[in-house]
């Protein structure tokens, strides 16, 4: 469908409008996505969304349910991009800690692929029923991040003198980190990322593992 | 000075008041400084600030010239404690890889200190002229810090496969995201933090670099 119009013309007679014809609940998300990063959730009304989307405001209660649902919409792409990366068969089989090797290099790709959808579920507070849902939601990641780490560790590949739950918040604090400064501009840009990321890990490494991945 | 008093009582007839009898403008921009953090700098009102100091905002004007005020305050705080960490004897001379070892550690200890404070700048935006100021005085202390690496790789003392733009962003940025979940309790949970960044940081050096400082 075509987004309503502004003070009474039709979106055709707009002259050069540069929005899309066309709104799917995906881009109306997208763009809130946008608006909350840079005024935070809370300070945005529904006044600041329907601006930035050239939509009215019943206009975007047809594609959601309002602010907190766009909000839901938007935290459930980050967290099932991020638990998705548990999934996958290297996540799943091997030496633990090749395993968090895996989930470690994918979850830094989904924050590269998915910015700003993680970079809001990074600031989440708590406010709201979605924002302790989307917390609990990251907690549990956390949580299954941190045994294969405690894995790692109790089989001396990782070194013995950090806690698992250390190991586990430094490198994914590391990696949430990169939403505040990462601007997609080539794709190798996105693999020295990667690359640096894995780079950091290898360094945690127990000398004396026999499992330890080669560097590059 | 004693707090103006509430709904037309003095300090002295409300009954066990917990909040402090004095207000150091140190007070109030400590207070401002959690309430930014919690509800966001921009939706956070001078209504808000008067709430949370129980100050009327005629006497938050008296401590400050008021909300953005009070953020400068806050970030000059968080800003002067990690430029000092450059202007330390160990910051300034020896080993580039020494230097950049001694500010990684210090920086992680001025963080924990004063994790409030560091936290607010890490989150600001731009939006005003002390959000900017802000923003230009925390890329001049990652440009000095990424100087430092720079001269660490160039000699051999950090792996030469990373970039000194990627080393700084991503240890300080492991480091900037340990404000989301740290907590003092006790000084020794502090330490563990900071012998895990240096561990992190240890895993990064040349393994021919002769001046890798020893681990623990």
């Amino acid at each position: 469908m075509r987004p309503p119009s502004v003070a009474g013309e039709t979106a055709d007679a707009l002259p050069s409008a540069p929005r899309p014809r066309r709104y799917s609940t995906e881009l109306v998300v997208a763009v809130a996505v946008e608006v909350f990063n840079r005024r935070g959730y809370d300070a945005t009304s529904l006044e600041d969304l329907a601006a930035a989307t050239q939509l009215s405001k019943s206009s975007i209660y047809h594609h959601t349910r309002g602010k907190e649902h766009l909000l839901r919409l938007a935290l459930q792409r980050a967290l099932e991009a991020l638990f998705a990366t548990l999934e996958e068969p290297e996540s799943r089989s091997g030496e633990p800690v090749d395993q968090l090797r895996h989930v470690l290099g994918r979850a830094t790709e989904v924050l590269l692929e998915e910015t700003p959808y993680v970079a809001l579920l990074l600031r989440v507070r708590g406010n709201t029923e979605t924002e302790r849902w989307g917390l609990e939601r990251r907690r549990e990641f956390d949580r299954r991040v941190t045994e294969l780490a405690a894995s790692a560790i109790e089989r001396g590949q990782v070194r013995p003198d950090l806690s698992a739950r250390m190991v586990t918040r430094l490198l994914f604090g590391m990696v949430n980190s990169i939403s505040d400064w990462f601007r997609s501009t080539s794709p190798a840009d996105g693999e020295e990322v990667v690359a640096s990321v894995l780079a950091v890990f290898d360094g945690l490494l127990s000398p004396t593992a026999s499992t330890r991945p080669r560097m590059r």
